[in-house]
């Protein structure tokens, strides 16, 4: 297991403790974490911080030769929120732990040039499983359906 | 002018106040503001808090039933985040006060079934290029250029 798709899966696990959306995404430069994030709508309310937005926002403000440069791991295929900020900032490359559950906008983001592989992770795959199970009109509220 | 882009330019006016970008924006629904932002790059320290974004956050949890029955006004057209934002959202109208000084992905929107109005309001436009070439640095981070 890769370690930083393993700090990814941390982070959503952290966020299932919290009560909370089990997602998780980590931004790595240079080999180190720089950002890490979970979901965060139970925990604050919020309609945003998806665990890849919030790792975004936990990374700061960048300059754009370290987005460039960067990579972002995320426990599940990533939304058309999530695949926009990835857009915006030029991120180059994204590894998902799976798209089984879901599957965001993995077309776009290659369309556009973002390097786009997804591990088909079990752990991830019966996390998110799981959580769908017991929580399904949470979940269908954090994809907007 | 229509009221809620009055209420946009407010708001992004109020950001340029705080020392912050000047993007507003308000999400509608039933013909009144359920939430209203501005851009909080400075502010907040935030990479995640554009205009749109901020509107969305303050508009709480919401049921997919909201969304799709809501406008959002933003005063520049909006970037691959919110965007993306929208489109997770299924917000179905967008009202943009500007697309000279930023052209965002107003295509993409159309494509996926999004109504776009440009307004070309000069007032928009005068408060980017101003701000533009007051602070290009903070604008080309804001847009991850």
């Amino acid at each position: 297991m890769d370690a930083f798709m393993q700090a990814a899966i941390d982070e959503a696990r952290l966020g299932h403790e919290e009560g909370g959306i089990p997602i998780g995404s980590v931004l790595v430069h240079d080999n180190r974490i720089i950002g890490r994030g979970h979901n965060r709508r139970v925990q604050q309310g919020s309609a945003i911080l998806h665990g890849e937005m919030d790792a975004l926002e936990n990374a700061g403000r960048l300059p754009a030769s370290v987005y460039a440069q960067a990579t972002l791991y995320t426990t599940l295929s990533p939304c058309p929120m999530c695949s926009g900020a990835i857009l915006l900032y030029g991120i180059k490359r994204v590894i998902v732990g799976e798209n089984q559950t879901f599957m965001g906008e993995e077309d776009l983001l290659r369309a556009r040039g973002v390097e786009v592989q997804v591990l088909h992770n079990d752990n991830c795959v019966k996390m998110m499983k799981d959580f769908i199970e017991d929580r399904p009109e949470l979940w269908n509220e954090d994809i907007g359906v």
